[in-house]
């Protein structure tokens, strides 16, 4: 058994992957750490854990997770990563880390969204963007995955096919993106109250949004040029799922036809992508699973696609994508843990 | 006092014009029909308007109308106004229509996206776009109104100040708009069962929904050119609102602050225009009220102008600007029984 | 005008003071506190009132507040308003006290359910417990109204008829109340954070919440004898409401419609009760308005009676009955400002 | 492996058994049925299966049932069962039924509240009621089970420590249960329209529920003697879970300590059941799982007990129950592929 730790445990990132591990059957869970609930355990925290995951949180210094496990997910507060990273890695710990701080090639790029310098810029070098989709070889080699945020992973994969294969301008490309309320994390803050977001939705960090930075690295390299788009975050009153309506102009009138076969071709040996070539999905068809719901309509008076790409924030947008992950570096099979089918009720 | 009548009074658009005029102080409700409901009181079907209003719904040919009523609002079927409205127009009474038969300037466009000749073209002549904001001088002297759809509202006072400053490139414009549930009426259908609508969101009709080409009339008119733009429909799990995020691109850079400027110049003698100089507003604002809330952003990377827009459906995109439009036609003050706060909570 | 102040104005029962008072006609709102806001506009915090209410919230000691109003609502946090409201009221003001404080009659069941000794006990003997349909002689003739809590509204008007009129046991009063999340107020706390709170109830409190002593109070005095009985609330996700269901034992056989005749009698006259002859209220029949919506079944196997009774909580159960109470103490019509329909959708 | 039918299988019930067959492992579904929707995939009907069950739907005789399949689940509408299950008993099939058909012990019951003659009366006695809480040993022993009823799940485990220890009052027992709406199935009424479940709740068939006389069958059986009692069901918008509040009355003071430990006793080798000592538990401490999760609290000043069981209307409710219930007919352990944690969020 692989002896799994998770380092911020009580975050809704950490219980999720408690939650998935549970079924895994190759893993044992050999520590949970939390700052705030150091004592209790799990199932205090997380009651529908009970019976299922009772373990006690504890804070826990690096030398002592070395010791008790063979690999960790950090799902630590932004900035609390990139300062315990270092020294597990150096430690010879897999680290899977579900912050922002291990997800660039550039530096810069991360100076430039996170406004600060990063502290460890050799540890980046080594680190994998963890989309296996794009980089299942890397992540393979590697001790340290940058696991995607939510938002990019759907827009990334949403996309991906159509850059790749050059048939849609470069400018111009548009993604709206929704999110379940869950993508916000646990913290308490006034907007997240239930009577302030049930029954409402809003626009947030408009042209802000830090996951644009991840988003235009990833599909530059697909595209193999400079790509620079709008991508527009909301919150919408469900608890899971990121639903994202994205725009791109075709450079040459292709039927939907063409562009899906361009998908399948694309994706059909991808586990977690399911093609619709009718229609197009609703954001609970993937609600507690790890796939990506991916279908799209060609609009032949504009000559421009609209792609639709959903997925779980908290599966594939974050836990379960980090289990993926896991299993990659650990000589899983990438779906053990993260075949079941989800709850559309 | 102004007799009123509403047809087809127990759909959600009626009921919800009986809930405002219960509270506008001049007129009289004088007769609500119902096709499947006639003989039972308002109130049975509505339970909520016990004691604000009891009367029975009837069945009655247009010539009853207009015995008993000065004004009617037609909240019908597709395809049933049409049938109604020439003969109660024919006897004198003013009308405001609710469904799409009347919205149109040319009935060639009806037709490309109805797929049915226009019964009634020449009534489509005298008829008035219902909009105050842009017609309201032609409504004031029509008899005959088509009261504009929920979204188009939303898009097109979202986007109305850009296109008649000429500040924005004419194609490229995309709407990416989101509905509560109540948008598609009260009819029963599987995607409205509060189980497979709760907690999940969809796209629906991308590229092919009927309320683009209100849309593309209106802005080609204040635009002075034929505009095509994408349209895009959500459904969101809530019951009231509309929230459109609109992409533009700027012709030349331009701030924030500019742009704002010309939203003020534009409507700051508007009574139901609300801009947010800060920020961007949330949907449920504006619920239960006849507020449409403007706030936009400027992506300086791109030059590109992102504004969010946001009505209530039930009110500012039918029951609301309906009665505007009759306070309209019937000389009260535009915003009699529309002046209150709607509900945030 | 009667000018009237708003103490704690930020709050949920506050807003919507503000709220429902826009529509009232008869007064002029001239001062807003506010600790955590003052300074800030009451719309800045509520942006759904902006244009309806953009006055600049204040703290002010009691002499500025006597100043410049007649009456005052006072929404505090408890025991902030057992602080101040004995000198609103030595300096002459008619104070209407939303919280605990002045709701009892006897200052020992006070500190029985609220664990400290009552501070003012002489100002205790002159507040009426404002609920008019119990007390509306009382309450025109006092200037310091103890406002009903919401659960205790519900409840007591629910079994009133039937307790004055000796037909139930006194014994084996079951109250199984259910609330919406508005109730717990706007404060943060993990269990009203949307996603633990959407998909969910439960129970709280389980036989010691403070309103047991409000309800057991009034049913007493319309007994003549010493009722108690279980209270039992519950958390559901929505935003507004209390829906109670109440279960009592006959003391002789009656049917339905019997005991419908002894609700009739009893509350004709009233205007905010709706008695439903046929079947049984749902919470949403209430939702924005001043209603209280009354049903009931005889289970003749058990000879029990079943009566549903349902509000708006922040409406009937707040802010809606206190601008009741303040149209007694000021001499308006009962119902003037309240009259609205709710919104069901 | 074992061969497995479901008849019905695109009812809310029968999907959730997809769902979770799909992880046990111990199992082939070699069939579904349904009468609707025959010719499409299982999962056209619901896309998030698709992936994982792709199967096409059937209509088909017994016969053709009987050669594909070892075990069946019939969930079919009211009526349907009693029709097609003789058959496919006869047919030597071992049969778990979700309706009410074959709960019963004496068929005079069923007549009483199904206002019907049962048409199998000699099946009736044959058959055993799926709680294998309670009732283990004959299950193991039969080919048909009535698999319980969502609301008598619920109460019945609440209560059975109380009624089999003798410690309550056989008077004045009453069940307060509150259910989210998938317990209404997938059929469209107004009544489960989005807009008119979300936001809103209500109470529905006082005092005359059927499932009333499943909980007095069956804890009659526990107490020796004849139970009455009081059943309410309430809907409220969510969509799974089913939360009972339930009140007797002690024959002796008890403390909580003193009841918690008959719980423990009666419980404690019972996978599914999680006692709760500290507090009560939520609704969603159960969603998605097979887990009973039990609390209560004393009222002293009563002399009453309040017990509050909550289970995932869909699984323990039905489909896990059901399969609960296959492991046990067909020797497979009893938790397997139910032993997952259910999902919190």
């Amino acid at each position: 058994m692989v002896k799994v730790g998770i380092l911020g445990a009580t975050g809704y990132a950490g219980s999720e992957i408690v939650r998935l591990l549970s079924q895994h059957g190759g893993v044992e869970l050999s520590m949970l750490t939390s700052k705030s609930y150091a004592g209790q355990k799990m199932s205090d925290i997380y009651p529908a854990l009970k019976g299922i995951c009772d373990m006690v949180l504890e804070e826990a210094e690096p030398e002592v997770v070395a010791e008790k496990c063979d690999v960790v997910f950090t799902a630590l507060p932004h900035g609390a990563s990139k300062e315990v990273i270092p020294k597990l890695y150096a430690l010879g710990l897999k680290v899977i880390d579900l912050s922002g701080d291990y997800r660039y090639n550039d530096p810069a790029v991360y100076e430039e969204w996170y406004k600060e310098a990063h502290s460890s810029p050799e540890l980046l070098a080594e680190s994998v963007y963890g989309m296996p989709e794009l980089h299942r070889d890397d992540i393979k080699k590697t001790r340290l995955v940058g696991n995607p945020g939510c938002y990019t992973t759907c827009s990334i994969l949403g996309l991906a096919p159509l850059l790749a294969a050059g048939v849609v301008e470069e400018k111009n490309i548009i993604i709206d993106a929704k999110s379940g309320v869950s993508g916000a994390g646990r913290g308490l803050a006034q907007a997240f109250h239930f009577c302030e977001c049930t029954e409402s939705m809003k626009a947030y960090k408009v042209a802000t949004h830090r996951h644009t930075s991840e988003i235009e690295q990833e599909l530059s390299l697909l595209a193999g040029s400079d790509i620079k788009l709008s991508f527009t975050p909301h919150l919408v009153p469900m608890k899971r799922g990121i639903y994202a309506t994205i725009y791109a102009n075709l450079k040459e009138p292709k039927s939907k036809e063409e562009l899906m076969k361009l998908y399948h071709t694309f994706y059909d040996n991808e586990p977690f992508i399911r093609l619709h070539d009718q229609g197009v999905p609703e954001s609970n068809f993937v609600s507690g699973s790890n796939f990506v719901d991916i279908g799209l309509c060609v609009d032949e008076r504009l000559n421009r696609v609209i792609v639709i790409s959903t997925i779980d924030n908290l599966v594939k947008g974050a836990a379960g994508q980090a289990i993926q992950n896991m299993n990659l570096l650990c000589g899983f099979p990438e779906t053990q843990g993260l075949s079941g089918a989800g709850f559309y009720l």
